[in-house]
C-alpha cells in the first residue's frame, strides 16, 4: 500500500437479489479494482439485503473504521428499494427532497420523451445536507453524505450505471479532494486465445501484490486483458516502468496480444477495415449470428459491412452460400473443408474483401466421438485466399460460452488476416 | 423471515483476490441459492481479506446475530491462508492437528499418486473439538465448530471445491439436523415492454417488504423477472396466496407478461414454434445478428431455425430480400412498411411460417428530428400476413441497450403472433 496515503477503505452492497443466488455482486470487484489502482485497497464487503436497519447498521459499522464506504444498489424507485432510508437512519438525518437530484431525474425523462412516473418522486430523496452526484445513464441519482468522520459514497446498483457514475463524477471526485501524489499511469493489453491460468502460469511473478507495474487481469468473452499499473514521482521514471514490462509481455505473448486500446476485437477489426477502405461478410452456424452483432456492434459499422448470412442448416449453407453438397456429404457440416467454403462463398456472393465462417458443435447436443461438443472449424477468405482452422473447447464449458469464445476468436483471425499474420499457404 | 421456523445464516467469504478485484465471489451466490431453495434466506455476508483479526472479528459478530455462519475460503496449505486461525481464534480454541483431517488429505495424495508436501499438514489443523467435514474432491477439509449458540460451517474457496462438498456432505448434514417446518414457494413472472418504475407505481404496496407472497423485481435484457415468494404452514396455504396474487398480477399486466418458466423470450419462441412445427426466420438491420443469435442460442433451435440474413445496406434489403428500391425511397429504410417488406421477403425467401424484422436507428449517429436515434420499427409475418409497429427508445440508453430491447421486442412480438395476440388487420 505503499506511503499511507492510502485511505481505508469498505464497500456496503445492497439487495436482495444479491442475496437469492441471482446475481453475483459485481459492482465490489470493480470498485476494488478502480480503487486498487488509485493506490487504496478495499478491506472488507458487507452484502445486505434490501433491509432498512441492517443497511443503517452495516453503513454504521463500517463508517467506524474506514474513511472512505461506498454503498451501491437499492436507489431503485420502488417500495424495496431502501438504501436511501438505511444510510439517513446511519448518519442520524432526516430524508428530504432534493431539488437538484428531482431536476437530474426529470431531465432524465424530457431527455428521454417519456413521462416520469411519479414512484420516481421517490429518487430525489438524499439525507439532509447530502451531496447530490449525477448519474450520466440512469435516473438514481447518487449523494455523498458525512458519517461521522468518514465520507459515505452511495451509488447506484446497475453495473453499467455504477461504472458510468465512477468515471465521470466519483473518480474524478476523489482525485480532486485527495490528490494521489505520486503518478499513476496505466497501460492495457488484449489477448485472445489464452486462459487466465495458462496467462498467470507463464508470468510468474509479475502478478505479485508488491510488484510496480501492479498487473491485473480479467476476462469477458474470451478476452484476457491485462492491466499494467506503474506508480513512480516522474513520468519518465513510471514510463520506463511500463515500457519494461510491456517489452517482456511482448516477449512472451504477442501471438495472443489484438490490441492495447480496445478489449473488443470487431472494433479492431471494424476500424482497421475503415483505415483500408475494405469490406466484411459473415456466415455462421454454431454462433448463430453473434459475429455478425458483434460487428455491427461497432458504431459506424455500416462503412464497412453490409450483409451476413446465419446458415444453420446443410441446406442453408447450400442454398445461401453454394457450399457444395459433396463437400457436406464427405467432411460433414463442421469441418474445415466447409468452413472454407464457407467463407469463399460469403465473399463471392456479397462482393466482401474480407470473409469470416464459423462452423462447430456448441451443445450440449450434437456431439460424436470424432466430432465433440466444442469442435469449431474456422474459415477466412481474404482477397479471394482462404485459411481454415479448428479448435477444440471443453464441452463442459456450455453452449453459451463456447459462441461468445468461437466469436472472439474469428474476429481475431480477421485482424490477423488484415495484418498479414495469417499463412494462407499452409491452411488445409 | 416469517414463522421462524427458517435459519438466521450469514456468510464470511474469505480471500484477498475476492477484494483486488480479480474474482467476483461466486461461493455465496452459490450458497445463498442452495439455502434458498432448502427455505432458508441468507441475511448477510461479509467479505473480508486473508487476515485473522478480521476473519475472527467478522466470525464472532454473525454468529451473534446467525444461527448458521458458512465461512468459505483462506484453507488452502501456504501461510497467507488463515481462515482457520482466525475461526479458532473467534470461538477461543486452539488449533490442533486433527488425525482424522490428516488421514483425508494424506488419503488425497495418495489417490494422485503424489508425495505429500509438508505444507500441507498445515491443512490438518483445525480447532479443538472441531468436527472435520469431507472434501470430496481437494486437499482441504472442511469443518464444523460451534461459537456461541451458533454453528459455523468453515469450507473450501474453489468453487468446485465448494460445490463438492456442499452436496455431498453440507447439504445432507442440514437436512438431517434441521427439517424446514415452514413451506417456502417461488412463482416467477416474465414481462416484456415495462420499465421497473412503471410496475412498481401500478402494483403499488404489493411490493411492501412484510407482504405475502413477498415481490422481488429484476432487469435483465429487456425483461422485467417479478418473483413471488410465499410461506405458510402447508402447501393449500402457500398455493392459495400464490393463485390469488397471480391472479392480481395477470389482471394488471397480462399484455406484458411473456413466460413464467424462462426469462429468455428466445427460449418461449422456440419451444413454442417446435410444439406447432412451425419455423422461423428473421431479418435484421440495426440489431445486426442479435436476434438470429438469441434464437440459436436456445439448444435445439435447429428444429425450428435455419437460415437468417442481416441485411444493414438499402442495397441488402433489396437483394437478399427483395424490399423495393421505390418503397425504401418513399418512407426510408428506417419505416414500419419497410420492415413489414422485410418479414415477408425473409418468410417468401426462406419459406418459414414465421418471420421477424427489425430496422431502427441504434445511434448514436444517424438519428434526424424525424428519425430520431432509438426509433426502432418491426415487422411480423406470420403465415402470410403482415403486423408492422415502431417503437421509440431513449436515445440515451444507447446503441448496445437500444439493441438489447429490440431483440427481446421482436421475439415477444413472434410469441404474441403465435398466440393468436396480434391484430393482423389493424397494422400499418
Amino acid at each position: 500500500m505503499g506511503a499511507g496515503m492510502a485511505k481505508s477503505i469498505a464497500i456496503c452492497a445492497v439487495g436482495d437479489e444479491l442475496l437469492a443466488g441471482a446475481h453475483p455482486d459485481l459492482n465490489s470487484p470493480f470498485l476494488a479494482r478502480a480503487l486498487l489502482e488509485m493506490g487504496h485497497e478495499v478491506r472488507q464487503v458487507i452484502v445486505v439485503g434490501d433491509d432498512e436497519a441492517l443497511i443503517a447498521e452495516s453503513v454504521e459499522r463500517l463508517a467506524r473504521s474506514a474513511q472512505l464506504v461506498f454503498v451501491t444498489g437499492g436507489l431503485g424507485p420502488t417500495l424495496d428499494d431502501v438504501t436511501r432510508h438505511g444510510v439517513a437512519r446511519a448518519v442520524g438525518s432526516e430524508l428530504v427532497t432534493s431539488p437538484e437530484a428531482l431536476a437530474q431525474i426529470e431531465a432524465w425523462y424530457a431527455r428521454s420523451r417519456r413521462e416520469m412516473p411519479s414512484s420516481n418522486l421517490r429518487q430525489a430523496l438524499v439525507p439532509k445536507g447530502a451531496k447530490v452526484l449525477f448519474n450520466p445513464t440512469g435516473t438514481a441519482p447518487g449523494f455523498e453524505v458525512a458519517c461521522e468522520t468518514s465520507r459515505v459514497l452511495v451509488l447506484p446498483g446497475p453495473p453499467a450505471e455504477l461504472q458510468a457514475i465512477w468515471s465521470e463524477v466519483v473518480e474524478p471526485l476523489l482525485i480532486a479532494s485527495a490528490p494521489v501524489e505520486c503518478l499513476r499511469l496505466v497501460r492495457s493489453f488484449h489477448l485472445q486465445g489464452l486462459s487466465e491460468s495458462v496467462f498467470a502460469d507463464q508470468c510468474g511473478d509479475w502478478m505479485g501484490r508488491d510488484e510496480n507495474p501492479l498487473l491485473g487481469v480479467t476476462v469477458a468473452r474470451g478476452v484476457l486483458t491485462v492491466r499494467c499499473v506503474a506508480r513512480g514521482q516522474n513520468e519518465d521514471q513510471v514510463q520506463a516502468l511500463l515500457d519494461g514490462r510491456a517489452d517482456q509481455l511482448r516477449e512472451r505473448f504477442d501471438q495472443w496480444i489484438f490490441s492495447q486500446d480496445t478489449s473488443d476485437p470487431a472494433e479492431v477489426l471494424v476500424r482497421l477495415l475503415e483505415q483500408r477502405g475494405e469490406t466484411i461478410s459473415c456466415a455462421e452456424s454454431c454462433t448463430g449470428g453473434l459475429l455478425s452483432a458483434a460487428l455491427t456492434g461497432v458504431p459506424g459499422a455500416s462503412a464497412v459491412f453490409s450483409v451476413a448470412h446465419t446458415v444453420y442448416s446443410a441446406k442453408a449453407k447450400q442454398e445461401v452460400l453454394g457450399v457444395s453438397e459433396q463437400l457436406l456429404r464427405d467432411h460433414g457440416a463442421v469441418s474445415e473443408q466447409v468452413a472454407g467454403a464457407m467463407a469463399l462463398g460469403a465473399a463471392e456472393r456479397t462482393g466482401a474483401n474480407l470473409a469470416l465462417s464459423i462452423s462447430g458443435i456448441a451443445g450440449p447436443e450434437g456431439g460424436t466421438p470424432e466430432r465433440p461438443v466444442g469442435l469449431v472449424t474456422f474459415g477466412v477468405c481474404y482477397r479471394g485466399r482462404v485459411w481454415t482452422e479448428k479448435r477444440n473447447w471443453a464441452p463442459l464449458a456450455g453452449r453459451a460460452q463456447i459462441r461468445v469464445w468461437a466469436t472472439s476468436h474469428a474476429l481475431v483471425r480477421g485482424v490477423r488476416a488484415l495484418e498479414g499474420r495469417l499463412d494462407f499457404d499452409q491452411s488445409a
